[in-house]
């Protein structure tokens, strides 16, 4: 049984893949930045770590939450793509973008889910920047993880990184 | 003008009372915490630092996030003082108690929210490690906050310092 296998018998996949497809949507169009997406796979107990994350929850037909963590190179080279201009510390206008993303990948999956009839609503974003934190979503529900490679981009051309979307939706 | 004039002038105070009253219940009756909360004031721009914070997304009547930024210190005298242990580190026991605390204070406010009329649904809360990580919720409405001084318990009684709440409401 391989891992894909493991999240279809705990999750419908139908609920995780619009959200893959906006996050690789998102990038392409927000930041010109091609990424590949790993199959999703279960979190077990510990969670994404990341530098900078965005979390948004979600209420509706499910109730959820989606963080999006990026490592610090990733997330300088993702919006200096945007931006086109190189940017180079973790400052107020990349936590602004870490929003803004986090905000289009739910919105662009919550109208992917609404082809499913899946209604979702969104809060607003919460950015959380700290070297190497860690994220757990409190629910006895399981998490899907996808990670993310990225490796194009005026301004990450050398980078070979990923960074990871976490979703939970109870039933 | 005082700091409370301020954010009256850009907030409906009605709406901000209940998260207090329910963080001051929350800690009374599941921690034997008495606290003491801060006038409400503005956040500018930078946002609440914390070791551990719960963070939870609401929507319905207003879309919106709540936050609770706990000092390591503050959190690990709360949890000991919930589960009559003393407890030392920053673990997963105590993450899950930040989600349970986060939860039930909007649980509590968004039940006196009730009363005045004002309806919220509550997404899945997300719990952040990472010594001294910031929050920054991401929405042009005002982000009010309020500081709780703890100095009660069992084993926090020589501890003299704060936690922050954040709630964003959007009109």
């Amino acid at each position: 049984m391989d891992v894909e296998d493991k999240v279809e018998d705990k999750i419908d996949g139908r609920l995780i893949r619009p959200f893959i497809n906006a996050t690789l949507n998102v990038l392409k169009t927000m930041a010109f930045t091609e990424a590949l997406a790993s199959e999703p796979y279960m979190k077990n107990k510990e969670t994404a770590n990341g530098d900078v994350s965005g979390v948004i929850g979600m209420t509706g037909d499910h109730n959820g939450s989606l963080s999006v963590s990026f490592p610090e190179n990733i997330i300088l080279a993702v919006v200096s793509n945007m931006f086109g201009e190189e940017m180079k510390v973790v400052d107020d206008e990349i936590r602004d973008a870490v929003g803004e993303i986090t905000n289009m990948i739910s919105g662009q999956a919550r109208q992917e889910l609404e082809l499913v009839d899946v209604s979702l609503d969104a809060a607003i974003p919460t950015v959380i920047s700290g070297k190497n934190h860690t994220i757990k979503h409190i629910s006895s529900y399981p998490i899907v993880a996808v990670d993310f490679v990225v490796g194009e981009g005026e301004f990450s051309s050398e980078i070979k990184d990923k960074f990871t979307i976490e979703i939970c939706l109870e039933s």
